[in-house]
């Protein structure tokens, strides 16, 4: 299959000896240039050749083949975690910083608040990130690999409903700080009004992944307990609809628990208090559910497992197994004619790989009920209503939550809700004594969140209560509500694009796995479980809105007719008192009754 | 600032001994659903609480911090791989295998024949890929890593291009098939004739991301030199706009000196031939750019350099700086009023960070000429018509390669291939007499590629001559078609969409250092300098199509007119015989002479 008649002189390069081919190595990595030239020099044969090229074997690859650290590998890509322009990684850093906040605190049962600063450093195009919290602190150990190592932390291994998965945002953002402007960061740390308050500053070590500690000491600090960050970058501030201002703002949406003080570079300071004390219920760690647990994991899961009996192993290490769902899919598994001998006592670290497929296959043909509900804690209809009637002025709300469902073993939770009406806009409403008039709204107009009447909707995307302001095009949420047929509910829309008229979508996916399409956590993967799922929840908010908009459209034509008539009611009653010489009493009483039968005569 | 009220026995928690919690960490890890429980027992004080929570101290949440293995991460995140459905999963393998061939073979200076081939495996959902080339194969000790472990490799760490430059690819392939069947990938490897072929069975640990070797043994092998893979993965196989027969023929297209074969599932072979036995353009590795590389990189050089001078640094460690430019930006470095005493000989590792950060300012603020091209190999215009010719059938084609430009210090070249003309459809032309006739077109129609008259237009993206199949809406080569102004060049655009019309695009990046979306590589990050030169390019293919299109409706005009009058002329021959009295010889002749002259009198 080879094609050597085009490949002169290439054999005496694969036997080359390694000692030669080394050389060249080294002198590339001293000298610039010298590699183009050498094939030239070194291989006069090569003349015949289409080009003279390089003879390089497998011996001189496998010199230069090495590991790479994940430091270096997010260096280089930092577009990966969100850090492509200074605009986004000062966003970035500010979301990493307040998730990881979010998450402690509600960990250690406290109310969380929260204060961001940013503010301008001396150097030009740099700013200082600094986020403070209430949360339970970080022990002096952990600090250091927390801040300081990419992959690391206590969130990978469980399965359970927080903000932060990876164990690489906050690490990551002092490493673009670190790179952007040298500077290592400062975090002070108090766990608990006994301890005291230390203040560290470290950086980075991205060839070997770990941190570097350059300075420690207790400090003075007036808070019981909590931690801060600084960091200074090269970054970018604006306001807008992927600003830092736009995210807190939906974050206070999403977390009417929290309280959140944001201090801008012009030193205008903006706090969103919190609309209630109840923390948003507790979730449980859980097991994976047996559906959609993948044959590998499986066979790895059946090694480790300290499970005497293949009944104990199901039942132990997966939710919702109990010694009946365990029987028969043991049952189920032992029937597969694979010639094999499984029994519920079998010992499970002696399960062979054929056996093991086997039981994935009886796993997921057995009917096992849903993940249980207390592993995903969703915002709840009424605090999505509230969250969206505090901060979207709109004539028309709805939302509507989904029962948790499973993708690849993880559960998961949709919610949606909806504001419809242009900001500010006016809608119509029938009074008690039956007439149609126009709706007074009082509250602040949020013109950047309801989009205008002849432009897409606006679609406001959280993934366990964080925003996501990236990356819209590239999401499942945005791809659900783009399936959806709208047109049914009365909005018109361009196919394959959004809907278009004066409406917020905000959708909510609560999981213990969010499947991001990237580290930068903007945008969340399509499968199809969860399609579909947010497709289910725009319809139920789809239906509540059609007939809102029908409605509105019936009220509209009354409202019209009305008024047209109403102008000419008093023409009437002039006319009639000519015709029928009545006193101005009489015509006025005539005009009110011509008025009430008018109303009275309403289809609605 | 901390919220006590709402958060009382928080204290308690805080100051808890360590052995508590630890206690109920353990639990939590041995029986489901406790840690819910929990709380309501261990602190009535809680009672008073809105809702009873857990009270984890900074000490509980040490106890569960690790480290996070990066193939554990992958595994887990298998869709940043591009392994998120079947289907997916398919067509990424073989791209990596593939990829990986071609950079062998072309490091190698081999012309890469390769062959892929896709069968069923016994159960069901599941194929077997296999990929095999003429490469210069892989020496026994790299194997294992090559194919076992993640972020290794020999593409990462130098700036030159390859297709392949993560070091995750293949090995994550192998990891998917581990994962969905449990079974090894199979190697069979042979680096030149006088080695003997030998054969690997390995796997990944997960936990460790370290390759485990199961079998290894010596084989007899037909080929002199080559690899081959073989991975059996839970998978869909599928044709269409996505799938691997789409990816093999757009590879075929933009590396025209590969020969491909290809068996699918259905036994059905395809063979794309070379069409030239020329190797691209062989690319020698650079230093980086110094426009462009962050202050922290910066500053990390100048720590590791062996060079003793700081021009000597300057100029051994970037591209394009010689003595003069070395110079001029050290003495622009040091005018800036930092107090500093920078010069030519000042010692690299010895420069304090605020000198380093004048130099990084001064060095961006230098004139530095333009990265070399011989770092990169684009295509080129010839053959990228060539290969649009070869695969589109079409009336019009333009191809457009720009100057190589430069985005964080890695160099990267833009070219763009365009290819108009419904398949199969009709064109204009002037025949050498002046007469206007129907364009015969004879080679096949591939009705895949270019899109209707009424839909929005194909876009092919290639980066480093590997086809993007995935994410087209997510790509900065999607946006840079969406932003240039199609209307300027004949074509109707919806607004902030793509134009409408029977084209397909080509767009090229070529770069050292492809700056992907993702790990998966389906799309490319819109850095601004990257944009910028791809609208320039386009913008330069529009101007030719516009020319095309409007002189066609010219045609089209005049071929209408003159049918319209042609079909007259006989008639008016047989009048002027009437009243003339011609003989038929006359009447011919007449219509002939008014035929001729209709045609002389063409404005064009």
């Amino acid at each position: 299959m080879t094609d050597d008649s085009a490949t002169p002189g290439l054999f005496d390069a694969l036997e080359a000896p390694i000692e030669a081919s080394s050389v060249s190595t080294q002198k590339k990595t001293t000298k610039r240039g010298t590699k183009a030239a050498e094939p030239k020099a070194a291989a006069p044969k090569a003349a015949a050749a289409p080009a003279p090229r390089k003879r390089r074997s497998a011996e001189d690859m496998a010199a230069t083949q090495r590991e790479i650290s994940v430091s270096e590998f997010f260096t280089k890509n930092r577009h990966l975690l969100g850090f492509d322009s200074p605009l986004k990684a000062l966003l970035t850093t500010v979301k990493e910083a307040v998730d990881n906040s979010m998450d402690a605190c509600e960990e250690a049962g406290i109310l969380p608040e929260i204060s961001v600063e940013i503010s301008a450093a001396e150097e030009e195009n740099r700013f200082r990130v600094c986020v403070e919290d209430n949360g339970p602190g970080i022990v002096r150990e952990q600090v250091g690999k927390i801040f300081g190592k990419l992959l690391y932390g206590s969130k990978f291994h469980k399965l359970s409903q927080t903000r932060g998965q990876q164990g690489i945002g906050i690490a990551a953002a002092g490493m673009y700080g670190q790179l952007t402007t040298g500077k290592s960061v400062r975090v002070v740390s108090r766990p608990g009004k006994r301890a005291k308050a230390t203040e560290f500053l470290l950086s980075i070590d991205t060839a070997k992944n770990k941190p570097e500690i350059h300075h420690e000491a207790t400090v003075e600090w007036e808070h019981g307990h909590g931690t801060r960050v600084e960091i200074e970058m090269e970054a970018k501030y604006q306001k807008g609809l992927r600003s830092v201002d736009m995210y807190l703002k939906q974050t206070a949406i999403a977390n009417p628990h929290l309280t959140l003080h944001f201090t801008d570079p012009g030193g205008e300071q903006v706090t969103y208090e919190r609309n209630t004390k109840e923390m948003p219920p507790e979730t449980v760690e859980i097991k994976p559910h047996p559906h959609g647990v993948e044959l590998g994991r499986l066979i790895a899961m059946l090694k480790s497992t300290q499970s005497r009996s293949l009944s104990a192993f199901l039942q132990d290490e997966f939710s919702r197994v109990g010694a009946k769902v365990a029987k028969d899919i043991v049952t189920k598994a032992a029937a597969a004619k694979t010639g094999q001998t499984l029994t519920v006592k079998s010992y499970p670290s002696r399960i062979a790989r054929e056996e093991a497929t086997a039981l994935h296959k009886a796993i997921n043909e057995t009917k096992i009920s849903n993940p249980s509900t207390d592993c995903i804690a969703p915002i709840g209809e009424d605090l999505v209503l509230a969250g969206l009637k505090k901060e979207i002025e709109a004539d028309f709300y709805a939302a509507s939550t989904r029962p948790p469902a499973v993708y690849r073993g993880n559960p998961f939770q949709i919610e949606v809700g909806i504001a419809y009406g242009k900001p500010g806009g006016v809608g119509l409403e029938v009074t008690d004594e039956g007439r149609i008039r126009k709706k007074a709204t009082s509250r602040d107009v949020v013109e950047d969140l309801v989009a205008g009447a002849d432009e897409p909707i606006r679609v406001l995307r959280f993934a366990n209560r964080v925003p996501l302001l990236h990356q819209q095009s590239a999401c499942a949420v945005t791809k659900g509500v783009i399936l959806t047929n709208w047109k049914s509910y009365g909005l018109t829309q361009p196919r394959g694009a959004l809907p278009i008229g004066p409406m917020a979508v905000l959708i909510h996916i609560a999981s213990v796995w969010v499947p991001f399409t990237s580290e930068s956590k903007e945008a969340i993967a399509s499968y199809p479980e969860i399609l579909k799922e947010i497709r289910l929840a725009l319809q139920d908010c789809g239906r509540k809105l059609g007939t809102y908009i029908r409605k509105g459209k019936r009220l509209k034509r009354e409202f019209d007719k009305r008024n047209y008539i109403e102008k000419y009611i008093p023409h009437i009653g002039i006319a009639l008192q000519e015709i029928l010489d009545l006193t101005n009493v009489e015509r006025d009483g005539t005009v009110e009754t011509l008025e009430d039968v008018l109303h009275k005569s309403r289809k609605f």
